[in-house]
């Protein structure tokens, strides 16, 4: 009997869609505005999902307490207030699409939840394009 | 061809989280403030989900007046402006977390969806904390 | 290694609840005040799900430009400031529910999204009311 | 010592922009898509606002329970689910505009409020376009 | 030159309508379900507006870190997961209606804020309940 | 007879708070996260208010698909997908707080609204962080 649990986190930052495998004239034409060198910026929204059995102890799948932790202190702390593509070592020659960035904080998330326990998440980067991904 | 309705409800209730099988020195240790032994309150949102074919005849996989109606009894009337661990059997030996909640729900709305009907809901107990339950 | 993403977008239009095959009578029970014969109307919000693989070239499932696109022309252009049951073809002999209208717009996308992409929607005709397919 | 209090309520209607007094031509330059004369729709939000003093007694400005009666009967049963244009004696000459449709839901609720109660309106159209009206 | 800056805030909390010195049958006929003697809840959701001049060295009309932190330390942590008439002096003998709430909050935050700048504040019931102060 | 229209739009920038008249480390002290050199963004939201009488020929304050022009010609096309300290002249010297590009805006925006309207502003840097400017 599976529940799932859902928690929201929230983090700004700057980025700029770039590829550095390809010319800055490719860049340009494949991601426009998107491409400023001197970036631009969004209030990323994360929504996590963990699935599992509830404990019959506290009638939890996870203690959304311990969640919140995890997130603020795996993504909050590393990506908030931060530019992706300059700060952070993730971003460094991976281009900071929203997809590429839900399958870099599943990465990050996914050794700190129990193995039993299923992990997807949804990322917001503005309220009317978000994208979701539901693990490897 | 399956199709899913959506309908939302919604309740205000007071709550502690509290397993009476426990000591009130581990029930302390494992809600926190949660535990409060004169009670704290939401607004739970409820998302009811049922699925199933598209009725030709009315274009509906089910009305949403008659969902909204049994909502209404089922879960509305008997848990708004309660003391969900005082006022309810439900929740008189079990611990009222999102997530048992979720499934006395689901429980509750059940026998009240056609058979052929799949039901999965979605509770949120704040903005940023909620769970989904697809069913036994 | 799947991703989903999604796109939302906004029509406003007038309809009425209304089976052309039954009589008057019928209708009116079935459908109550939403068969009003001059008609009530929704700001209905679509949000479009494309689910794929990430190109590694873009860092995208779907440039959600070009998605944005497709919904303005396909979608926003033919319902927006219409009446369902007067102005449009899909809907001369079909009921305009928000489960028929959620296959009409899944079959106009369709064509114009890649096939090996899988497409999904939800229509949301109120806050409250809402409704998904994910397709054929 | 002066205390507001809001209430939300929703509707959902059809409408057109016309001027009766003005050509077809005129209606049609200066409305654009939403002089469609077979209509459009909307849902619409208001939200009333009325400023007070606090009674001793109840703790209350005004008993909301009473305030969402009176917008109830006097509002939602008289719009919604119908057609502006078509069905209301209070548009049959005066063009629904967000505008005047707040200035009309002020003229009816007036004689409902206690007059020692100033009575403020907004009334969202869409999420983007929105009116306020602090009254006469 | 005044700007006006605001900062949201939430707060979970248990209560009851209840007047001390009126009878059980008249604070029941008063507050029905809200009277409730074992109690109900909301998610409180708490806006603080500070109005004054832009301080031409930080281009801030106040830190909203401050902010947060006051209404954290002088408003979070005195209501949240607490019972309002049970766990809290403020309440002992005032009735815990939103208006009387909020003029409660504005008492608790006006020694914390620069008297030079202007105070108000809306707390949120429910999201169709909500109440504004803007001093006395 | 005075009523206020609403007309909301978005855009998405990067920037940092950096007073230039300050030194590095007093700029670090005073803006702490947001003085990152790199720069961190954040998805703006901005509500347009104007106020004036019903014209009326049209049922209109202001026609808002003219507020919706002159908001996407003055606002957005100068900040959206920018950076704000870089790649703007207003903000080359002046301090991108919440409270100053408010002030901006609306210095942009009026020159463009008829005098005889009254013109204020909403801007929203998060949904937790906003502030309004009535005008000068």
């Amino acid at each position: 009997m599976l529940v799932s649990v859902f928690r929201k986190a929230h983090f700004n930052a700057a980025h700029r869609l770039h590829n550095p495998k390809l010319s800055e004239e490719e860049n340009k034409k494949l991601f426009g505005l998107c491409n400023n060198p001197s970036y631009h910026g969004h209030n990323y929204t994360l929504e996590v999902k963990v699935t599992g059995e509830i404990d019959p102890l506290t009638g939890y799948v996870i203690d959304t307490k311990i969640l919140k932790d995890v997130i603020q202190k795996e993504i909050h702390d590393r990506f908030d207030h931060r530019n992706l593509n300059e700060d952070t070592v993730e971003f460094k020659e991976l281009n900071p699409t929203a997809e590429n960035i839900a399958v870099v904080i599943w990465d990050l998330l996914r050794p700190h939840i129990d193995s039993k326990l299923q992990l997807s998440l949804r990322l917001y980067e503005t309220e009317n394009n978000f994208v979701e991904f539901n693990g490897k």
